[in-house]
């Protein structure tokens, strides 16, 4: 989209500061730089404006006027998404909406379990309102103390507690929407069950922004565990790791919360590069799996469990070397380890990264013949494969062969890496971005692995939600 | 839809047994007889023929017919709805798409944990499958011996395992779906997490056929549990009932599998019309519970934690009786007492059903102010209340008072009792269908209490995705 004459630009902005005050349209440049460059750094935009509504209702407004003066809108939370979705374009002519005023917590219902909180609403104050209230509220990722509930729900965010409690998709009972005619449309329903008609609230999570704006939700809370127990197991492959997961999931039940898998190499880079953390084993094996179980019971009855799952694992020869945490501080440090991987690979240098899912089945397959198909590629690059293997999620990333200038590798290799990574993710039945989203990065990928019939029908969807294409245009899918 | 003309009728049928053979266009009407009338026998509709197509390939080439020659398809599974949905109208002109030889399993990977499986196959012989091969598929309802798994991702099915596994929606990973323009959209995937793009499985499950005919879907396993303990418990209200769901829910947590609400006058008609069933205490209750743990640990623990629920329960003044199975035997009896509500409910004669659902926070004063409501228009209507209260979800059912004429009192005062309820429901931010459906039965329902907002964006999603209104018109919101 763009204006109807750049001359419109004066007339929109003057009408959008009418509608929710000079103060909150943003036009310096100074003031816009942070909203229009990406988490990562990846992709820097220009927009004529940052819209900062404090309500609905002047979100509603704003649309309006979107549409009335060709402004084509692009919304934001916490601005930490990883696929470039909350980034304007380069022509200057798209404005960004951010919703980070929308903050308020509307209600907390302990009895009905569940939260209904605005889009701009910080990831943590809802876990933290939620905790207030005796309830736990589980979403959990890295960015939590800055990502906002509104591009959780866009981005469908997963984290580290999906296991158990779902995707954002599956912990959201109802919205709250602008629709592209600048009307909202009030689901905020906080029913289990709701049989009256089509699913509007899913096609509005994981959208990114492009078929309405989420202005607010009910999301379900959950009973606080009383005990989480940590244990890290070594075990000889990724096959290996799949049948303690298997094993987990039949001794443990939906207690089992947590299921990581990291590579030897991961935890290498990882004490490499922050000698404070130690390997956590006295011999190294092939891969690690950290695995969380958070029980309502007791400390005793999660402990009981843990020691039974890791006898079994060992009687059936499924695992080599065994460590329970024994104290909360141990946790942490299991924990750590797997969050310091990212960063270790950074310190490393830049890496090819992907978010891949495939069917847990295929998993043990899909590593092997994919590893096997960069080594003849690009002999020497060494693999970071970490993730949620209970979701089949993995962090399947690629690094520099050691020496290796990164930027000339990553210059030289990057696109036939990705080639080798998705045809093979796409052979297996799988993702090419199982958490992370399209965005503007993966909007080529989803073209070319999609099905000419699922495209379409997607096209269709955002032409009658969007027709005038003010919503984000440029991201998920190219229209037109 | 009308046909182009009444002549291209005996066209069209000449080319679907052209397109799936002879054998499987039904015309004769004491063939179709059963496929016209649905199972409550509150419509009779007609068909201009039955289509019973084998295959995905087949229902396209038929759509694609139907969409040719303009004659409305109305898709079928077993024919067990309760809303109409799958019962054509009276004009004769549509045909009923019968999905019933759409019935193979086509995977069973228990190591994903999914099963691929037609959309005619039968709910229980799914269970079955799953069964053999180690796994629990938890989706469970009266009519699984002769419901099919494309009618139960139709409707959205709920049923007794919702608290703690979700409805049909929630155990859906993946759909094939025939469009209107009879493509077929291969979404089969069996991935716990895939952020690319719009969510177009949740569009088609609980659209009722109207949008698309789901021809396959890929479910989720689960563990089976090994050992299931059942319990009743007498409290004074529908308010201690939602005190001991706290408890259930914190003591508990995911083992909860079953929380039943049951009235003390359900319990009356039951052991009145069927006297083999025995009132379950010494003395009378105004509420009983039933509650359900399912436990992958061990029959021991299961017993130790439903103790330890009741113990509280008792402590703190919520729970006035309580019995906890020591056998199968006497658990089957407590599910027995619940599964013969609805069959006593029809012996006492015609009555006026609501399958409901408010939030769980306001269950005891819905109740409270609506019985009010009744009794003050209807003195002597009897409440028949019971249902999945751990879902918020009630069959809120009105019984002539006795010794009145049911269908008399049915004629006099049906319409001005679903307004009491229904008005209330809304007030309490419910929903009027919670697990049945909407199909003919609450169409006007529907369209009452929605917003014009909601209804605007369901017409539209309908005119984009079945522009021919090829799919069960009639069926879910009046279009055009």
């Amino acid at each position: 989209m763009t204006p109807h004459d750049t001359a419109a630009l004066p007339a929109f902005l003057q009408a959008c500061q009418h509608a929710i005050g000079a103060d909150q349209v943003l036009d310096d440049p100074d003031d816009i730089s942070p909203y229009v460059t990406d988490w990562r750094r990846r992709y820097v935009g220009r927009a004529c404006a940052v819209l900062r509504p404090a309500s609905t209702a002047e979100v509603a407004t704003l649309v309006r006027l979107a549409t009335q003066f060709g402004v084509a809108l692009v919304p934001q939370g916490g601005n930490t998404g990883l696929a470039g979705g909350a980034t304007p374009d380069a022509s200057g002519r798209q404005a960004v909406l951010s919703l980070r005023r929308l903050d308020r917590v509307r209600a907390v219902d302990p009895i009905n379990d569940t939260i209904t909180a605005e889009a701009g609403c910080i990831l943590a104050h809802v876990q933290a309102r939620a905790a207030d209230a005796g309830r736990l509220f589980p979403l959990s990722l890295a960015a939590e103390g800055s990502c906002t509930l509104g591009g959780n729900l866009a981005t469908n965010a997963g984290g580290t507690a999906v296991l158990r409690y779902g995707n954002a998709r599956e912990l959201c009972l109802g919205l709250e929407v602008v629709t592209a005619k600048g009307e909202v449309w009030n689901g905020l329903r906080g029913l289990r069950k709701d049989n009256t008609g089509y699913d509007l609230r899913d096609i509005f999570i994981g959208a990114e922004g492009t078929l309405g704006i989420i202005t607010a939700a009910v999301m379900k809370l959950y009973p606080q565990p009383t005990a989480r127990i940590t244990a890290l197991a070594g075990v000889a492959s990724p096959q290996a790791a799949l049948q303690l997961l298997a094993l987990a999931r039949d001794t443990a039940g939906a207690l089992l919360s947590g299921f990581e898998l990291m590579s030897d190499f991961c935890l290498r880079l990882v004490t490499h590069h922050f000698p404070s953390q130690r390997y956590p084993f006295a011999v190294p094996h092939a891969q690690i799996v950290l695995l969380e179980l958070s029980d309502g019971e007791s400390e005793a009855h999660a402990s009981q469990l843990i020691e039974r799952l890791m006898e079994r694992a060992f009687e059936r020869g499924i695992v080599d070397d065994a460590l329970v945490a024994q104290s909360l501080a141990q946790s942490n440090a299991m924990w750590a380890l797997r969050e310091h991987i990212p960063l270790a690979q950074a310190n490393e240098g830049l890496n090819i990264k992907h978010d891949i899912a495939v069917p847990s089945s295929r998993i043990g397959e899909f590593i092997d013949t994919t590893d096997a198909a960069i080594a003849a590629a690009v002999p020497g690059a060494r693999m970071v494969t970490f993730g949620h293997l209970g979701d089949g999620n993995l962090h399947y990333n690629v690094q520099a062969p050691a020496g290796v200038d990164p930027r000339a590798f990553l210059a030289e290799h990057q696109a036939r890496v990705n080639r080798i990574v998705y045809d093979s993710v796409h052979a297996h039945h799988g993702t090419v971005s199982a958490e992370h989203g399209v965005g503007q990065l993966k909007i080529e990928d989803v073209a070319r692995y999609k099905s000419p019939v699922e495209l379409e029908l997607m096209r269709a969807l955002k032409a009658t939600l969007d027709p005038g294409n003010v919503f984000n245009p440029g991201k998920v899918l190219r229209c037109g």
